[in-house]
């Protein structure tokens, strides 16, 4: 054995060894599915930041707050939001029971598919809808046709459950940030009452970390002597724009330092985490990828980003290019 | 050696490692302020019985919900709600800049501590009182002024800052409770911004996990660009009776297992979570302490307890008695 050909062996093995712990790094850091580049970097450099000990920046534990808005930001929203395809699909289940729907609007027009006749209802029809599919029920009723929907309904593109077209890259986002001593919340202008049934199983975040939009609800002692909560056809509280610090405040009680969000309801909560007062971290969404999910902003009815793209352009916030920054979008991808 | 001497000394021997465990066993419960008895019982058995796997009563420990709710149940609310105690020190201290208080009611009344004149400005004197001392401010300053009142104010009769005015067998259940896999939250009437400043280092229960009243709250922009969060001078949710259960629904988003209040304003809080679908503890303090605390109950302007009385005693719950059941009231007790 020639010694030359020893030194090639030696060099290929510090090769493979070096590329193997290069490999093992990028597995390692909990978020494979985020391309290298700036937006990475941000995300684990500020993580790194407030976890370090003696770090100007340090943030204790307790007060490691991260926000996410859902709907954009977690999951998919389009064609429409799907608490709206929950509503949709809900007046259909409960059509059978309900003859009189085939003639009233805006029933008549949502059993039709007659979108045009349906736009036509307006905003009185989309109350109409949610008050016939969101109120004049118990709470615990409520949960049962989430639950019942999320396990049978489909996504019209993507003709998978809507619950799997969540974001990978965030899943594991909000897993490397719990594992940072974070406590992840979501904060969205959804309802309240439609997350908390799954995101415990999707997202593992608690219902108790869901501050949401919501309706009021009535307690009373049922004629059997069981209390029950019903839902009513009022609404409580609009958690979306101005209203997510408020919600922020009345729910948390502290002021995040962690927000993710994807569109101008965002805005106000991404404002609000990035006062400066100290180390702070503000990330936006932005959907490029007419190809692997959608793309849109500044013009789209659902989603609109326009305002905050330019405010967190202007101030340096973290802006995701969901075609450039993410590897795969849906968990579904993985596993090809 | 008499066979006898030695079997005499095996005895003392076996008695004394009995009573040795008995003592390790009583300190090692983590509930040393509760005197042994059926409270004590019923505590430890229910905790028991839920964290047991295999027991048919086991509860995961995600679901592991406990509320207590604050006034008069992990503190003292005599001889005036505290929050009240605050509103009026608050008063005193502003007064100083606010000259025209000295001619106005229902200011003037408090300042001279004239307590019929103040009584006769009723209700609507209250909301004064409450406005000028809880709204037109940033959540901010409101939230040095408790930190402030906290760490200065003393209770009239145990001449002892009001945060130290907390029971120490309460304390030791939080902990107890925490130790066993649950998650503990306040459910108060009082108000929720009143509290979260000092509960995360007196009973350690970080402020997202605090439900309480409160007032309308509003988001702006400064004109240095800072984002603030103003106070307002109208309520928004009132976290008693019939409202506690639509407080936990509404933050909390499931049933708690474990309850603990003190007066009929925690009454459907413990029915809501004494529903009877699975295991649960529905816990009262009845005071009946003159000597170390107060005794008060179904005549009580503060604290009232009378038809939760009447309905715990009827449904089994578990009412503790202050005097007989509570070895120490107060921290400061236990280090005499």
């Amino acid at each position: 054995m020639s010694q030359g050909y020893t030194r090639r062996m030696l060099l290929a093995f510090v090769l493979l060894f070096a590329s193997g712990c290069a490999a093992f790094s990028q597995a390692g850091d909990g978020l494979p599915s985020w391309n290298d580049g700036p937006v990475k970097s941000n995300i684990v450099g500020f993580v790194e930041r407030v976890t370090t000990a003696g770090s100007p920046d340090f943030v204790p534990e307790a007060e490691r707050i991260a926000v996410f808005d859902n709907d954009g930001t977690l999951w998919c929203e389009q064609p429409v939001y799907f608490q709206l395809a929950f509503a949709f699909d809900r007046i259909r289940a409960l059509a059978a029971q309900k003859p009189e729907w085939r003639t009233q609007q805006p029933y008549k027009a949502l059993l039709e598919r007659d979108t045009q006749a349906l736009a036509a209802t307006g905003h009185q029809g989309l109350l109409t809808i949610l008050a016939a599919t969101h109120a004049g029920m118990s709470t615990q009723d409520f949960r049962n046709s989430v639950l019942e929907w999320t396990a049978s309904a489909r996504h019209p593109r993507f003709n998978r459950p809507y619950v799997e077209l969540v974001y990978q890259p965030m899943l594991e986002l909000l897993n490397y940030l719990r594992r940072n001593g974070f406590k992840t919340f979501i904060v969205s202008g959804g309802g309240v009452e439609f997350m908390r049934p799954w995101v415990e199983r999707v997202y593992g975040i608690p219902p108790e970390q869901v501050v949401g939009s919501s309706g009021k609800v009535k307690f009373e002692v049922a004629a059997d002597g069981k209390p029950v909560l019903l839902k009513e056809a009022e609404v409580e509280f609009i958690d979306d724009g101005p209203g997510k610090p408020v919600g922020i405040n009345r729910f948390i009680g502290r002021r995040p330092i962690f927000a993710f969000g994807n569109s101008d309801g965002d805005q106000q909560m991404l404002e609000y985490t990035a006062d400066g007062s100290r180390a702070y971290f503000a990330g936006i969404v932005h959907h490029t990828d007419a190809a692997r999910e959608y793309a849109y902003d500044r013009q789209s009815q659902v989603g609109k980003l326009d305002k905050a793209l330019d405010e967190g352009t202007r101030r340096n916030w973290t802006v995701v290019d969901m075609a450039r920054d993410w590897k795969v979008v849906f968990p579904s991808e993985q596993r090809r």
